[in-house]
């Protein structure tokens, strides 16, 4: 098919090269200079060029007004039933509306999760995909060159893409913040004087353990160069996501409290500056998601 | 080797059978009646005719008086030299007693944390090991024949490998709180009239999502029976770990709060009879663990 990728960063950058290696025509765009090795992707230098003879448009840009702004741009110039994908973590609202305007100049808006950061480049990414269905049927063969093996499929009406993606995040802040309160412990509790190797626990942990997981690996990958984590800041950023399934959980009245206590202690480590644990997951959102992390007394 | 394990249940059971299949001799006792259908194991009608003739004797048994009780009886007629494995989920610092106890029958006590519930019968189960690193250095074939490829190794001194069990079932709480609490807003949230399908959505999450996991695993083999959970009691269990490694936290003033929550939301359930997080916690103990849910209504 032929596909415009509009936003060539990290992640986009890594769908647009899945896209060409299984056979698609990519163009893409971005506002700024683009680094893609693949020679293969089609570089436009206008949006406009971008999308003018393709059947898909893909969107990895920034969530917020800068979906907005591209939209408003690209869309009078698109044919009928051209299918917009939005990859990024929009709010599920902003994309229910999105997708009604996009019924006014009749075309198709589908919301689409992106899980697997930037390893996902390699092994494929995992995408929940909201919206008509007819539509998604249409880029499976799109969603088979960007996912892992089963690594795709259509969760709903719009909004839900979005709306699933936003729960996963939720659950994804429990579970760094988890592990990190344990390594805690295991680095500064009772044991402390004993220098007990996370590198070592995390490794056993890996095989046969119940908390195996690939968040995990990535601990282990981590502990295996540094756990003394000195030069580390421990304060940890964060996207939307986390803070939009609390105010879900709020909204609909069901109780979510590590959620919750999982995006405070975020805020709590930018006042602080964090403890060991929230070094651990400032560390492990680098190895998966690629997101800066700060040297310690670095603003 | 010549081997005892005193308690034949669902883990102890499993253990025998795979020390058994790796060729090692197995003396097995147990108080209530041996269901095990593995005729190789030999079983012993009282615990001193199981530890007469072996090196090694491996507890598998209920946490607390049982453990003292059995010690009380088998020290005195082992041979010097000879190492005493528990593998439950003692308290570390009632392992850290035992083993000096163990020194004065010129015993060697070692402490080991067991993770992998009924599954690991079949794949191996996780051990972390602690106390004298000779006597552990000695036990290693047993080890390998236990525990899943590369799942098991030496943590420290003794209480170590008990210690950190008990912090890998803090972690363990968490962790499926945080998926819990997903799947609730996800069931019962702003997309509660859609229907959306968790068996599913955690079929995608499997491949190629951040959040990826054995316990992941686990829960998309339950919604793939059922995710309704009418009949399910919400009341959720628990054995004394969550709350030692939340203790621990306050001991050692290192912050927690996902683990403390995660306890709290247990007993809570006990009062409350729980919600759909609860039930999804019910159900991933049971498959993973064994451990009995009550169906609604059920005293």
């Amino acid at each position: 098919m032929n596909v415009a990728v509009i936003g060539l960063g990290k992640m986009g950058g890594g769908i647009a090269q899945r896209l060409c290696n299984a056979g698609h025509t990519v163009y893409g765009f971005d506002t700024h200079a683009v680094t893609t090795h693949n020679t293969r992707i089609i570089i436009k230098k206008t949006l406009k060029e971008a999308v003018e003879s393709v059947s898909v448009v893909w969107l990895m840009v920034p969530v917020g007004s800068t979906v907005d702004t591209v939209l408003n741009e690209i869309m009078p110039h698109l044919a009928p039933h051209t299918i917009i994908v939005d990859g990024g973590n929009s709010n599920y609202l902003d994309s229910q509306k999105r997708a009604q305007k996009a019924i006014d100049y009749e075309l198709y808006y589908l919301d689409c999760g992106t899980s697997g950061g930037v390893k996902g480049i390699e092994h494929g990414f995992c995408l929940m995909i909201g919206g008509n269905q007819k539509a998604y049927e249409k880029i499976q063969s799109l969603c088979e060159a960007i996912a892992a093996p089963n690594g795709y499929g259509y969760i709903g009406s719009s909004g839900a893409g979005h709306y699933v993606k936003m729960i996963h995040n939720g659950i994804e802040y429990g579970l760094l913040q988890a592990y990190a309160e344990g390594f805690h412990l295991i680095k500064e509790g009772s044991f402390k004087d004993s220098h007990l190797d996370l590198a070592t626990i995390t490794g056993i942990w890996q095989h046969g353990s119940v908390i195996r997981s690939w968040l995990l690996d990535m601990a282990h990958d981590i502990f295996k160069h540094d756990q003394q984590l000195d030069t580390v800041s421990g304060e940890v950023a964060e996207g939307g996501t986390g803070a939009w399934t609390a105010e879900e959980a709020k909204k609909s009245a069901i109780p979510a409290p590590i959620i919750q206590a999982s995006v405070q202690e975020r805020a709590r480590s930018r006042e602080t500056g964090g403890n060991y644990a929230t070094k651990v997951i400032a560390l492990l959102r680098n190895a998966f998601g690629g997101h800066a992390v700060n040297k310690k007394g670095q603003q």
